[in-house]
This record gives structure tokens, sequence and C-alpha cells, in this order.
């Protein structure tokens, strides 16, 4: 049978490492999809033609990255009839609703399990096992560089700025980490997977985010001190008729299955009343795990009579809008630095009561004009605690700006 | 469209949830395969005839359970073209190569994602998203009953009696508890995930298998002092040219993905070069969980074009035979009560040396004719190992049968 003749547009880490994992796999490729896979071309910004790639594929691979010109290359790969197989997680959150449309007009095959969480199986999960499951919420560690940066921070009390540098110096960040470490990444994939788990459209510009960059050794401190561990937690829930979709740092319990997910890895879990919850946990990032994860769609592409269903195209159908929400119930850890007299909890605790805001535990360090307050609240809506923090704020005894960070209080098994 | 006639054998637990499950999601399960869903016959033990089940279904769900009306059942209906979704471990474990041959054979789907680890998706992630990946190794939590008592055992410090007890009371255990706590359960499972990952046929019989029945409150403090968790772990693994496939009880230590897997939890590790490690956890057996991946296979079967190729109807192919390895490497922990008194650690520590296991900590506790000697074994041929203590054993300074149990010093990040 005639070769499988693949299209590689980009040549970088993960290109290369695809390159050579197909090699290496090309019997076990031929022995799954009756045909020899074979690299019939490769674009780089330096050399190959996109037009010339194009014809002599019937799949071609984009790992290229950016927005513009990777939008370009799916596109017509698709309007020609190609199958896609793509890792580009910017690209899918600004125009998925486009590219995943114009697969299922076209009858192609487009695969993006590469762009969430490397290795980790949760488009395919979503996409097939949990195609029927009515999901509730899903709760993710969707960038290694980040959960690195606070693992490392946990692991030797070090500051923000040095664990960031060790990232560095690994691998596991990049010399302009800004994507990463300020959540714009973990917001792209977040937006992915709102949308297979939702059948809602979500562009990046839904999610709120915000970074690890203003974490300090004190934060990570107090985490240890009371059992909690302080993650990167990307979340996309239903919220009445909306979806809430948001990634920011937050401090989980020890049993969270989240918790315990260290060093570069990634994790995700998925919760719906039919499974209580999965989680799945592996390396979020590599080049050779990100190649895998690619090499997993290119055969689940190109399987003898493989389903052009909807299902495997992409999300299962057209996305239904609906709104998405910005304010939801979360609880706080409020870090406070006072002088201490009488009356002043009293006086702290009364702004929280006035937005609702009941406090599930206090504890107060120090004395007279170096005290700190750190409590943690029940939920409350985001923007009554807002209002409150900024009261507190203003309160003639606090000495500087109260720090908040979102805490995770559901209980896991 | 014409509907979707599904007939279901058996109406336990897992049956009526699956029927109500489906009645639940109809809406969805008619938007994913352009069919509405119906059961069109319900077989138990006291109603229903199989034969008018078969004329009038086109896809059959076995959830009857048991090893040898359940084969009859879905070699007919398979042999008559229809497609099959089963939950039966014992029946594959036992009876697997000849089913998924003649699946493969008539073309038709034969699912059993529900047969292992509950709602945990392994047997699809191993099918699709690495059937081109080398696999090196599975562990597993593939039995919850059991991770119920273990868990159990070390939350509260009671025996296994008592946990067991519990573990009824809860629903967790049956009455007759012993395909469980004897891990013939988990074993028929690592049989079915091997015969996935590797190719080779895999029979029960060729599992090795302890339970968890021997299991001391005092091995569960020890764990607990030591930092490390007991668990009832199945491995697959390849060894040399073979594979080895076990199911005992194993310390692990508290980095070990699978060393939080609490309650009656399952999870899975799956270990390959290209991947690194992935780990999937997940409840490990409730009936609306189990109904639930039964509903995920049953939408796999039935999508408009759903791929008839091999890597959707079970195991990539026809199995090819591969020695099956008994006797591999594993580190131990060995308890012996003893009376002390000068070079007694000299004397065990010999009859170790001579069968090539060097220690790697050890513990005295206690004095005089009361010590207890605790120690960790480096890796070591598990028949040397055996040879060693039924030697130290009859040293005359020992007082009770010595205590071994296995320890799995894997270092993972």
């Amino acid at each position: 049978m005639s070769a499988l003749r693949i299209g590689l547009l980009g040549h970088g880490t993960v290109g290369s490492a695809f390159e050579r994992l197909l090699a290496d796999r090309a019997e076990r490729v031929e022995a799954l999809t009756g045909r020899r896979p074979e690299i019939c071309g490769v674009l780089t910004r330096r050399q190959g033609s996109f037009e010339e790639i194009l014809e002599q594929a019937e799949l071609v691979v984009e790992l290229i990255g950016g927005v513009d010109d990777a939008r370009r290359y799916v596109r017509e790969a698709l309007e020609a009839g190609r199958d896609v197989v793509t890792a580009n997680k910017q690209l899918l959150s600004r125009h998925g609703e486009e590219l995943w449309d114009l697969a299922r007009e076209r009858g192609c095959y487009l695969g993006f399990e590469a762009a969430v969480a490397g290795v980790v199986p949760v488009v395919r999960v979503l996409r097939e096992s949990l195609a029927a499951a009515r999901i509730e919420r899903i709760s993710g560690i969707v960038n290694g560089t980040t959960n690195f940066i606070l693992s490392e921070m946990t692991r030797t009390g070090c500051s923000y700025e040095v664990a960031l540098g060790e990232a560095q110096r690994l691998g596991y960040a990049e010399a302009d980490p800004s994507d990463d470490v300020g959540g714009a990444d973990a917001a792209a994939k977040m937006a992915i997977l709102a949308r297979l788990a939702f059948d809602v459209p979500v562009h990046i510009d839904d999610v709120r985010y915000e970074g690890i960059e203003q974490i300090t050794a004190d934060d990570i401190a107090y985490a240890r001190e009371l059992g909690l561990a302080l993650k990167l937690i990307g979340t996309a829930e239903r919220v009445g008729e909306g979806i809430s979709v948001r990634v920011h740092p937050a401090f989980l319990y020890g049993g969270h299955p989240l918790a315990s997910v260290g060093g570069s890895f990634n994790a995700v879990t998925v919760e719906s009343a039919a499974i209580t919850e999965i989680t799945m946990s592996g390396p979020g990032a590599g080049g050779v795990q990100t190649a895998s994860a690619v090499l997993g769609d290119v055969i689940a592409a190109s399987s003898p009579a493989r389903a052009r269903a909807q299902t495997l195209v992409g999300p299962v159908g057209t996305a239904v809008p609906a709104p998405i929400v910005q304010d939801v119930l979360c609880a706080f850890y409020l870090h406070l630095e006072l002088a201490d007299r009488p009356g002043v909890l009293a006086q702290v605790a009364a702004r929280l009561g006035e937005q609702g805001a009941s406090i599930r535990s206090v504890v107060q360090r120090g004395l007279g004009e170096n005290a700190q307050l750190v409590m943690v609240t029940h939920p409350v809506l985001e923007s009554r605690l807002a209002v409150a923090v900024e009261q507190i704020g203003e309160l003639e005894f606090i000495r500087s700006r109260p720090r908040t960070i979102r805490v995770i209080v559901e209980e896991f098994e």
C-alpha cells in the first residue's frame, strides 16, 4: 500500500522530536494504519514551500507555533481536504470554532491532543470516553513551567525569582517566560477544555487569568504551615445557565487530587455526577512527550476505516453560546499586616461580614505594630470580597496592601 | 433514523444503573450517534430469552457476570454480527483471545472499558492514545475493595477484619469477599491490561497473585512510620524478552504516583520512554460509574461512521506469545522477631548476602528476648530472597515466622 505522506510544519524541539519518534516507531505505525509513514516535506522559517508540501502531503502536522501563519496553513490544508494535527493552543483558543467548523464541513480530521496538557490524554477522554457525560467542572494544572516554579519554591523556600532562574536553567522556562508565568498559556488550554466539556464557544478573551509573578516565599510558607499546596489552577465549570473559565493561583487542601502534582507535571480532574471524578496526570511538556501526543493523533487520523464522525473531528458539534460568568463564589486567604490594638479583628470582620464573607479560620502572629492577621473565608462572590478588601485596606491600622489568594475548599475523597 | 436497539444481559446494580443512565442521557446519545437509544430486551436469571433479544438487538451489553453463560452469549452475539460491550473481566482474562479474534473476524466492536478500573479510561488510552508507544510497565491499584480496606487500616489503625467489616457495611465489599481480597479480581484486570500493553496473550493463570488477608495492623503502622503507603499493586512489565504480570501487597515510597490514591479509588500508571509516565485515577467501582464506562463504549460502537479498524475492535492484533517470567527482582521489607544477642544481625545479613540481597536499611526495636529487626533490602530475585528467608527462619534465635512484604523503590518525579 502507498506510504502515509506527512507534511511537517515547524522543526523546533517538538518538530524534530516528532520526526525522530516517527522514524523510531514506523513499523508500529504501519501495523496500526496499514501504511508506512513518511515525512514528505518540512517547512521552517528558512526553508521549504508550504504549497509544495500541501501538494504532496495527505496529513499536515502543524508545529510551527504562532497564530497568523499557523491559521492560514491549517485553513488551507483543511480546505484542500487534508487531515491536520496541531499542538497549537493559542491558535485553537482564538480561531478554534472556525477551524473545527471547516474540518467538519470538509470531513477532515483535526487532532489537537498535544495542545493541552502534553501527554495527558484529556482531549481524547473528553471527546470519547466522556462524550455522553454531563460534565460539571474541569480543574487543571495545565502549565508545567509554573508548576515547576511553585514546586521549587515549596521544596526549597526560595523566592519566585530564584525558582524562575532555576526553571530557565533547566529548560522548563523560556528566556521570555511571560506567557507561562502570566497565565496566558494556561488560559488558552482551559478555553479549549471548556469548549470540549460544555459545547460552548470559548475564546481566550473569555478566560480571566492571573499568573504567579506576585507569589512570595511567605505565601508558600503559610501554605505549608496550613497543610495546603499552592498551585496555578485552571477551572472551567458550569455556573447556573452559564459557564466560568478562569486561571489563578490557589491554595488546595491536602486531599485535593491536584495537590500532590509536583515538578513540571500537568494534571486534569474532570467531575461529573456519573463518574464522580477522574484525574489524569503526566509530563506537561518536553519535545518527545508532546511528539508522542502528536503521533497518537496521526494514528487516529490514519486508521484504515477511521471514523469521520463528528466526535473524532473536533468537539461534538457546533457550539451553542452560553453566558460567560465573570463573578463566582470562591473562598479566600487574606493576609493583613497591621498595628494590633483592641478591636482590630472586629473591624476587619465587620467589613467582610457586610459583603457576605464569613470567616473560616483566623490566626494572628506577632504583636503590637508588627502583627499579621491571616484568615481564610468561606466562599463569597469575588466582587464582594474585592469591595471588602478595598475597605479593609483603608482602615487606619492596616500597614500595607492586603494580600489575597484564592482557596479551593471542595472536599475530595 | 431508526432507533439504536440495545439488548441488555443482566439487571443487577450495574445493569439497572446503565438502564437509568441511558434514559437520562438519551438526547445526548442521539446527538452523538444520530440515533435514539432503546433497550429492546433485558435478560436476567429469571426472565427473558437470549435468542429473542439477539434477534432484536444490534448491540448487546453483557453485564450478567460469570464466565460460562457470558462466554456463550458474547460468542453468539459476535457470530450473529452484533457489537458487544462487556464489563466482564473474568470472561476476558480467560477467553479474551477467542472473543477478540472472533470480533475482528466478524468486523464487530467489542468494548470492555468497564472491565478494568471502573471509569478510569485506561483501556481507551492504551488502545488509542498510546497505540504507538512502546510501553515498559503498567502499575495499578485496580481493586477498590482492597484499597478501601488498606486505606481504612491506615486511617484508623484497625485490624484487617474490622476494616473488611466496614467495607461490607458500606457496600464496598461483598458478603463473600474472597475474589477481591484474595487478589483474583485484580489479577484478571492486570491480565487484560498486559494483553493490551504488550500484544502478548495473557491468561489469568499466567498472573501470580497474593491478596491482603495476611496484612496486619503492625505492617501498616511500620509503613506509616517509614513514610510508606501499603497498597495492593498490580504490575505488568517487560522483563528481558518476556513479560511479568503479578499482583501483591507492596510498600510504596511517598513520591510514587499511586501512593496517594485512597479510599475505593482505582489508579493506573503507564510508563514508556516516549511519555515518561501517565497516571489516571477515579472511582473503581459503583453502579453508575461502571455504567458510565459502558455507555462510553456503546457510543464508540455506534458513531455514524465508526471505525471498524482493528485498533477499535480490541487489542491491536493477534497476540504473539512471549515468555511469562515468574521470578523477578524486587526489594523486600523483612520483619523478624528474635532474641537479641551479639552477632544476630551478622547471621541474618550473611544469609541474605549469600543470596545476593544487600540491605538498604535496618532498624532494631526492643531488647533481649523480645527484639524486632525490620529491614528493607535492595532488589533481589524473589526466589533467592525466599531461600534466604527460609534459612533465616531456621536460625535458633528467631522467635516466629519471618514476615516479608515487597517494596517498590522506583523513584518517580
